[in-house]
């Protein structure tokens, strides 16, 4: 792991796609100019979170990300394209990319937990658009070993500490909490999870649009291998920058070797 | 699981074990009397946490449990008696009883994770004292399904899940966090725990001693299966009460159905 700055981009998603990937990469670019070498997107950045025109307009992602690939080239620059609609062989995958400074693809990561829930105020059903990733992998990069996780898969700790098992120093997360698990469970889960595996989380929401039928929780943040919230922004389009220094999390580890203290005999 | 009040007995552990036990039996006399039918002893509620003076006072524990035993019987009550250093075959022990109301023991667990920490201000090595549990079980009791942790194992989310995929829905935590961990991850911690297993928690500490080595934490605390802090103690001996209600935690899991969603096939 390498010491760098990373951006996360709570950017607000317009209802026009081509729009929405211009003001991503207008974020992008602002985030390289103040020194970031990791910039992250929030989940779906590219539209308000509804179901039914995400679906409409999932494709092969190609163009959206041959964009992005640009960007990262251009700026030489890592970037976590947030997550796109894709379809492929006739399913649609809500998946997530890391992007080289050489506009290399890293890492893919399609969720694979999807957000099925019935709250009184709240009832979605991601299963009904989306099929569910079957992998969680994690690569080495010249900043570090990262792992990517969408939203709902942060719920599950046998999700990070699966990328924590093979050695993850970072885990990138878009995500889209809402009105009713915004303020209950953002910030103990993304916490908790980098406290228990000892790295770093970005967790990257889109900001709130109190119009939008799902509104997103915003409150992006990162978390030190400590749990300590680095920076977290508001509930408005902004970009939050934090430090990611490997000094601290292998000084974490050393003093508290939760990783070696596991009992893998007994779970 | 049935309807119950149940009581975080936040004590003050003397110098004196038997002093001390007189004291526990006094505390959960007042919960019993205050209407508790579960009552939570804190981690070695006997004598303040030192490793070497634990490590002499362990026993077969007899004497000890039957008090507990003789008080959940006369009182008609669950005790959970925090945890004893218990002597085995030339081993010690950091062990946990619950009790039931007609005076037998329910369940037993041996604490499985052991705290060897190298903190710069705090380095503790519990394996030099003690020898880990190798089991993690539940019980099915007249109040509804139960496990136990002890203090560390909290923070190995396996263990917690382990206990909660055999049906746990109260998990008791006898815990003494210190000035350095408490004030960083007791409450992430339990309140995450919580949350991903949609259960009851509750977390007891010693009180707070400041003239003692180890300083525990203190905050004891009951957490809902949604996260909330139901009840918590402030860093003096008291007792704490929390109401558990099964229908809460039953419709927590049908709107948000986190342990149907695990992906077991992927982890």
């Amino acid at each position: 792991m390498k010491k760098i700055k990373m951006a996360l981009c709570q950017m607000k998603p317009l209802r026009d796609k081509e729009k929405s990937v211009d003001k991503a990469l207008t974020m992008i670019e602002e985030s390289a100019e103040n020194g970031a070498g990791l910039v992250v997107l929030p989940e779906i950045f590219y539209h308000p979170y509804e179901l039914k025109s995400i679906a409409s307009l999932a494709d092969d992602g190609k163009a959206t990300i041959d964009r992005i690939r640009e960007a990262a080239a251009r700026l030489e620059i890592h970037i976590c394209a947030g997550s796109i609609a894709i379809r492929e062989n006739g399913k649609n995958f809500n998946r997530s990319y890391l992007v080289g400074p050489a506009g290399d693809i890293l890492l893919e990561h399609s969720k694979c937990h999807l957000f099925d829930v019935d709250f009184k105020e709240l009832r979605t059903r991601e299963s009904q658009v989306f099929v569910p990733g079957d992998s969680l992998k994690t690569v080495e990069t010249a900043i570090g070993k990262i792992g990517i996780l969408i939203c709902y898969d942060i719920r599950f700790p046998e999700a990070a500490r699966k990328l924590a098992l093979q050695g993850a120093e970072i885990i990138l997360v878009p995500a889209a909490f809402n009105d009713i698990t915004g303020p209950a469970h953002w910030h103990i889960t993304f916490r908790a999870r980098a406290v228990e595996n000892q790295l770093y989380i970005a967790a990257v929401s889109p900001a709130r649009d109190i119009k939008a039928a799902y509104r997103a929780y915003g409150h992006s943040m990162a978390v030190s291998p400590w749990g300590d919230v680095l920076s977290e922004a508001g509930e408005d389009e902004e970009i939050i920058y934090a430090e990611l220094d490997p000094e601290v999390l292998s000084n974490i580890r050393g003093k508290l070797p939760l990783l070696k203290h596991r009992r893998e005999d007994i779970y």
